[in-house]
């Protein structure tokens, strides 16, 4: 009789791979949700070691055209080379501002865009796009996607460091060929991401730049289109 | 009397931010851990409104320069439309063979690297790395960081996919060109990535590509280096 206590399972249903449980479902949407780009509220405790390790293990994990891995990460803890960066960026940052008129300007005077010597760490992550790591497959007809494989791995770290109350910035304000004289970086080697790193006091509830009246984020339904491009977004 | 049992916290300590606490970052580290590049074993079930909501909402949450979010997506489930898109796939998968000699050659035509006609759906995510939105900030020195915002988008999503049991596969063998044409992409917009969707009886352990024996994970001691670009790395 205890047959009749066998239920049958909906079609598909003993078949599917097992999804993550309510509350660690929850976890990595409140990661991707609470990850924020900061720029300020660094803490100067330097990373742990093993922190360290876990946050790049993170973004070795990511994945990668032909399983080719070709991020590479340089950790930059040397003061004298972050004040290289740091006056690199300054320069940039005084180009930039030339685009804007009037208010605009001012306001882009106040932001503050940068963590780059108040971090305690700095990570410029960089791509070999012509590793033979993968033999090319996936490669010829978009060979853009070795370049795209290190920009997943600059978001698994983001999202792992969320998780242990690191704050991570992006610096796009400096030349790439400033980044390849400062940090040494080869001529076959492609500059992705400057990254500032370390404990912060907040995670802000919004993004910096909604905070302070930059941008709004824009509506999920504007950036969705169903068949072809440009159709069925709802304005 | 009741002063004495204040315990002073450790410098640091009170201001710094909370972390997420153990379970919850193993489950974002799984997550990230056992995220795979799916090809083959794509269950017919529809995805769910709510659940295809929640994970383009995880996309939508990625960082972006300036906060220009210039990801945009389109959801295909027309079978006509990607009935083209896996013919283009077959002529770009041809031209890629020819590469490849002997044992290798064999060994790529035995992969399977694709799972357009039987993931129930497809999502092609573009970027337009003009739009105004974010007023152009932190887009001069490096204009590729729009792009680069758009695949952090495709790895938001991959993940939120991961944690509600969908595989998701990445197929990069198909040429920009006949992705444009196909999907009526304008000129100004950028083709990043072109996506298979769907629920799956299995996450494999380790990369199919590893698994088959196409290539191995590299440690990461290789890919970190200290200060400069090549420095420290542990071979």
């Amino acid at each position: 009789m205890v047959s009749r206590l066998v239920i049958p399972l909906p079609t598909n249903a003993a078949a599917k791979a097992k999804s993550f449980d309510t509350l660690e479902r929850e976890a990595v949407y409140r990661a991707i949700g609470s990850r924020r780009d900061v720029r300020r509220g660094f803490l100067p405790e330097p990373l742990p070691e093993d922190l360290l390790a876990r946050i790049l293990a993170a973004a070795h994990s990511a994945p990668s055209v032909g399983l080719m891995q070709p991020w590479r990460f340089i950790v930059v803890r040397s003061r004298e080379v972050r004040t290289e960066i740091h006056a690199a960026f300054q320069e940039a940052d005084r180009q930039a501002a030339e685009i804007y008129q009037r208010d605009r300007r001012e306001q882009y005077a106040s932001l503050k865009l940068e963590g780059i010597l108040e971090a305690p760490l700095n990570l410029c992550v960089v791509c070999d796009p012509q590793s033979e790591q993968g033999h090319g497959l996936g490669r010829q007809s978009m060979p853009e996607t070795a370049i795209y494989s290190s920009v997943c791995a600059v978001q698994n770290l983001w999202l792992a460091a969320r998780v242990e109350g690191i704050g991570v910035g992006w610096v796009s304000i400096l030349s790439p060929p400033d980044l390849r004289r400062i940090l040494r970086i080869p001529p076959q080697i492609v500059p992705i991401a400057y990254l500032c790193l370390g404990f912060v006091d907040n995670f802000g509830e919004a993004p910096e730049l909604e905070h302070l009246g930059w941008e709004r984020r824009a509506p999920l339904e504007k950036v969705v289109f169903h068949d072809y491009y440009g159709e069925g977004a709802k304005p």
